[in-house]
This record gives C-alpha cells, sequence and structure tokens, in this order.
C-alpha cells in the first residue's frame, strides 16, 4: 500500500471511541459520553413532519441542491437563533453544515497551513483538538479561570503567537460547564478585531440552560466581522441529523463553500429541512421546556452525589447548563485509575488529559456527563467512583 | 480579516455553478447539470421506509452512532452490491461516507501529501478534480481512447511519476460515457499492485445500463488490497440522501474514519438506514427496471438528435448507459460559444475544458446530460444547439 500522508503523523483516532474499548464486559454506569438522552428527541414530531415533507415535496428534498443550503432553514435559524440573541445576519453570512464539527473543519481548512497558530480553551472539546491537529496548525492553550478564559492572557498570546484563529465554546463548555462571562465576550470580540483573528464561537449548548440569566453570544459584540458563530440542532433535538450553522464573514463562508462543494456537497436536504419545520412551526421551546427540567434534575443528582462521596479535595465546577461536569482531584491520575473504574467500580468518564492542547496536561482532571445516564443510576454510581478515588487516594499517600 | 490558507490558492467554485450564473433568464433547456430525473426517485417507498424506521428504532437512528457507519447497511451493500459484482468484502472493508463526494475527500487527506502526484483520466469528473486539488496534488492525466485509459500510458506514467493514487470511474464515465473494456480492467488491478498505487474505483453509474453486458468491476481483480471501489445511492436511489460507500483496504479505512470523526462525524444513521432497508427488501431490482428504460429513451432521443443535427465533423461517444454523452467538435471552442448556446439558442451544456487537469486542455468539446431534462425537450433543444455549431464553425471559416 502506498504511505498514508505525513501531515497525519501522531493523528489517532477519537480518545473516547479508545478508551471505551476499555470498558469491560457487564453493568457499567456511563458518564463517559456527550450524548443528549434519547428520550430527549422529538420523535413522534420529526416523524410527522418528516411525512408532510416528503409528501409536499419529496422529490425537491430527495434532488441535489445548493451547497449554500436550504433556504427556508437559514431563514428560520436567522428567526428563531439568531435575532432573539442579538446576532443580524443576512442569508449570506448564514451557511448550513453536516454537523458544527463540519464547520470546525472547513474553517481550518480555509485558513490554516501548516505551522499556523490555533488558540483554544485549556481544557476544550477533544473533538475540536483532533480537527484543528488535522488541518496542521500549531496549537495554544489560554489560561482560565472559573469564569472562563482570561481576557489578558488572551491578549497576550495573541500578540505573542498572531494566530489566525481563537476556538471557544463559550456557554456550558465541554469539557468544563464553565461560562464566559459577558464582559469577557465583549472584550475577545474587541480583541479579535484589534488583532486581526477570527473567533470561532461554538455554541452548542447555549439552550441548555437550567438556571441564572441567558448571556449574548460574542458574536452579537462583533461589530467588524472576526466571530463565526456555530450553532447546532445536536443537543436540542437530534444529533443524528447532522444538522448545524455556521454564521459569519461573507467572504469566509463563500471558501467554506467552495471546501465543502470537495466533500459532501450538500447536507443532507431533508434533513435541513426537518430542522427548519421545527423552528419555522415554533416547536423549539416546548421541546426546551420539556428536556430541560429533567436534564436540571440529573445535573442536581451529580452535584449532590459529588458534594456526597467524591475525596474533600476534589474541585468541581457549577454549572448552569449543558451536559458535563468538570472535577479538579489534587494527587489522583484519572487516567491511569480509568481501568479500575471500570472493571472495579463499573464507571466509566473521560480522563481530563484528553481534553488539552499543551504536551504537558494536568492528569488529575475527569469530565463527567450526566445527559446520558438515566436519573436513578446517578447516585450509586458515583459513590462507587468517590469511594474508588478515596481508596487511590489512600494508597498513593 | 486574517488570510486564507495559501495552500487554497487558485481554487475555486465550481466550474459548472459558476457557468450556471451564464444562464439567461427565460426558458432555457439544460444539459448542463448531472442531476438524476427527479421522477427517478422512488418516493413513496422512501416515505414508507421513514416512517417504519422512526417508529421501531428512531431514538437509535436520531442519535450519534459509530463514524464506521450503520452495520445494517454494510451488509446489505455486501449482499446486495458486491457479492454479485465478484467483490467480497467483511464489513471492516465497507465504510459508508456522506455521499462518494466525502469518500474521495477522505481519501486524499489520508494519503496526500503537497507535491504527491495524483493520476486521473483525461478527461474526468470535474468534482474529483476540484477535490484533488484541494488536496495539494500534483494531477497528471492519463489518455485514453474509446475504451477508457491505455494501460500502456497509465504503466509509462506510473513508472515516471510514482503516484499514490490513480483515480478512474471505469462505467459509463463522467463526463465521456465511455467503459472501460475487461481485459483494461485485470491489467490496472496488476499495475496497482506493480507499482504500489491505491486505484480509486468511483463507480455510482454501474447500475445504470441500457444496453450491453455488465462489466466486471476493478475491485474483482484486486488480489493485493490495492483498489478502493467506491459506490453511491446518488444516481439510483436519491443524491440529496447522501449516501455513499467505499470499500476498500481496511488500514485505509481506518484511517479515514478517524479523518471522518473530524468532518462529519457520521453519516445521517436515518439516510443510512433508508438506504440499507431499500437494498434489504429487495427493492432495488425494480427501482432500476422503472428508471432503465426511462433513461435509455432519453439516451436514444439525445443520440438520434446529435446524428440528425450536429456538425459533421462532430464525434460523439455511444455511451451504453449512465447520464453523459460527450462530444467533440473540431474548430469549434465551446466555453467562447457558452454565452450564445444560452441566450440565443436556449440552450446550456458544460464546455469540456473543465473536465481536464492539464493546463492546456483541449477547447473543442463539450459534454451533455440527458437524466436532467424531458424527453420532449431534447430534440428542439440539440436542433437549435446543433444550429448554432454550425452557424458558428461557418463564422470561424
Amino acid at each position: 500500500m502506498p504511505q498514508f500522508a505525513k501531515s497525519l503523523e501522531g493523528i489517532t483516532g477519537s480518545a473516547i471511541r479508545d478508551l471505551f474499548k476499555l470498558l469491560c464486559a457487564g453493568d457499567v454506569t456511563s458518564f463517559g459520553g456527550g450524548n443528549p438522552s434519547a428520550s430527549s428527541f422529538p420523535v413522534s414530531q420529526i416523524k410527522n413532519i418528516l411525512d408532510e415533507l416528503i409528501e409536499e415535496k419529496g422529490p425537491e428534498l430527495l434532488q441535489y441542491a445548493a451547497t449554500e443550503g436550504y433556504a427556508p432553514l437559514r431563514a428560520a435559524v436567522s428567526e428563531h437563533m439568531l435575532k432573539p440573541r442579538g446576532v443580524f445576519a443576512p442569508d449570506s453570512c448564514i451557511l448550513p453544515t453536516t454537523g458544527s464539527s463540519q464547520a470546525i473543519d472547513l474553517i481550518c481548512r480555509a485558513y490554516i497551513d501548516p505551522g499556523d497558530a490555533v488558540l483554544v480553551e485549556s481544557p476544550t472539546f477533544l473533538g475540536a483538538l483532533q480537527t484543528i491537529r488535522i488541518s496542521g496548525a500549531k496549537l495554544v492553550s489560554v489560561p482560565g479561570d472559573a469564569e472562563g478564559v482570561l481576557p489578558d492572557e488572551l491578549e497576550r498570546l495573541m500578540a505573542l503567537h498572531r494566530p489566525k484563529l481563537f476556538y471557544c465554546i463559550p456557554t456550558f463548555q465541554n469539557p468544563s460547564g464553565r461560562t464566559l462571562g459577558l464582559a469577557r465576550r465583549k472584550r475577545i470580540a474587541e480583541l479579535a478585531q484589534a488583532y486581526d483573528v477570527l473567533v470561532v464561537e461554538d455554541d452548542p449548548y447555549y439552550a441548555l440552560r437550567y438556571r441564572g440569566e441567558e448571556v449574548a453570544p460574542i458574536k452579537s459584540f462583533d461589530a467588524d466581522d472576526h466571530v463565526m458563530l456555530l450553532n447546532s440542532f445536536s443537543k436540542t433535538m437530534s444529533p443524528g441529523m447532522r444538522v448545524g450553522v455556521a454564521v459569519g464573514p461573507a467572504d469566509a463562508l463563500r471558501k467554506m463553500v467552495i471546501l465543502k462543494q470537495g466533500c459532501d456537497a450538500i447536507t443532507p436536504p431533508l434533513m435541513q429541512a426537518v430542522a427548519a419545520e421545527f423552528l419555522a412551526r415554533g416547536l423549539m421551546p416546548a421541546q426546551l421546556a420539556r428536556i430541560r427540567p429533567e436534564y436540571a434534575r440529573r445535573l442536581d443528582a451529580m452535584l449532590d452525589a459529588i458534594d456526597a462521596h467524591f475525596p474533600a479535595a476534589c474541585v468541581r465546577t457549577k454549572p448552569e447548563g449543558g451536559l458535563f461536569v468538570w472535577i479538579e482531584c489534587p494527587g489522583l491520575d484519572t487516567l491511569a485509575l480509568l481501568p479500575r473504574a471500570t472493571c472495579e467500580a463499573k464507571v466509566a468518564y473521560i480522563p481530563g488529559v484528553h481534553f488539552y492542547a499543551e504536551a504537558d496536561a494536568p492528569r488529575h482532571t475527569l469530565r463527567l456527563n450526566f445527559s446520558g445516564c438515566p436519573i436513578e443510576d446517578i447516585p450509586a454510581g458515583l459513590e462507587r467512583l468517590g469511594n474508588l478515588m478515596k481508596d487511590e487516594l489512600a494508597r498513593g499517600s
């Protein structure tokens, strides 16, 4: 066989997938994935919409179509997802993508030559790390605190590395659950303009808020077209539909369209149309009202169990929404602990080390997901994990 | 705004899309696209299958899933599309993709470093040319005749350029309509092994045969895992579903899975499942029996009209299937003629120049599509085009 591209050397598969091969047979309670609850999907509404769409415009929706996307979806996103959040974008600035993950890939391919710098939060979403690595970029981590990245650090690193992109998840961040404060968002928009950096604002969780006040997106403070906002239907409606949307500078979207022509050419029009109809029929508010309380209960069950059972030295985040809680446990190597966790305690999580761009990533963090696990399994699973962590700490001391 | 990637310099949008901006307002008969006829889509069967799938396993099909693809689709493809053609592949050698175009992109990204050589037929599919160009490859054209590429030329160019890939469309080629003969297919499989080249056998049209004998795919002669066969549901069922499938070496597919994790992560499971059910229920033979005669009539109408109305100097191919006829018209610049064709003769086609990798591409060829145009419009449209071509030739002489 011919040799693979040199540019892919060192690129391995998703750490999550590899980790889960570690899962022993048997009844493991998994806090490891990032899946929404299957019970959150509006199955019968999707079925009805699909029926009507195929009845009314089946041939159109089964045909090739413009790479630029299904016009009613762009209109519905603008009306229902952007304007209410202070983002006013013409159609030429809205591009449906095959999930937000495709948008990240297209942006990287549009901007990155090997060696270009990309700033990311520390920690950040491991899927984005993989996509950015594949593009050949040099990843640079921006430190943060409980309110997200530190703007002064961001400015320093922008000045130092002159990056093309800053990738961030401002709301209920994956993996930390943190939300970037309003003042920092405004400052980030200003810094993007000052240092000529495109901010990739990946915001798939914003609608999953269980308490506290909504915060306007960075994009709403973007005076000079330096922010690309990514939204998705994956967490609110269905990830299997693979419908996301990128909202940003028209020039950048044109380049992304050219690249998308050479990838999948179009996001399946039927899937785009289901998302569009769901929004246009005004079904999203009731959908969110249905799923938020259930997720809030799971989050609270998780926080209570952590507080009750985890070692005293552990620090956890206090997410107001999203799908994840982040734990720091000084003295514990969470990667080394995982085999015992899955095989002895019958609990899975993601070791935090996978969410860092830096080579010397801290080993004492872990991510817990509460959306993919039945609420009744949360307290006992976390009690087992907490006891294992205490045991491991006692061994080590 | 930050600068776009240098690697994309010179990469422009799809020539087809740009060309169609030339279309004057009014009633233009288009032989320019490559769309299947919307009347060919099995709309009500797709509707019924979707209904049942969502009823029976909606939550599963709306959830995240393995990047490796929906297992029943891989099984159905093996049973109904591969085994009958002499291709025996385990599941680990079958990867569903978001259209075949995604497969081409993933293969290029898996293998190509900038400057690596890729051999292509001359002419070849312009979408593939764009995708391969984006990868940074050096494109090298392999000359052919009425039976496809010339194996001795292929061998010479393999020895000279040591390419990683040879991309070809063996059956009812886009744009030429030609079919590669059996002996040449065997020879190509041997050359791939001898020169350690991966043959990318893009075969979306094979089932659209209207006359003549079926020819086994190159993959069926692949003794040593040097052929990646791409098939698609786009021409036989629905392009909007975006379901294709790559069949090839397990190592290569594993690399493509890693890359796909960083693009769209999964091909929408609902779309994969519809394709799987359509095959598993045995609906494809009747579907093909329904659409082939209609396409055959359109092809014959096109060939008759070309023979009746085009200039005597024109040479056309004699396709036994597929969607395209290819014309060579010595003395005519088909790119320069296009504005007159669309505005005066009210007929669109694709100038052949866009289908060549070489810089000094011939200017006297054009591609005609017969699937996207009602049969009753074919004779009159081609008469107008033929008259225009004669007029243009008379002007030039």
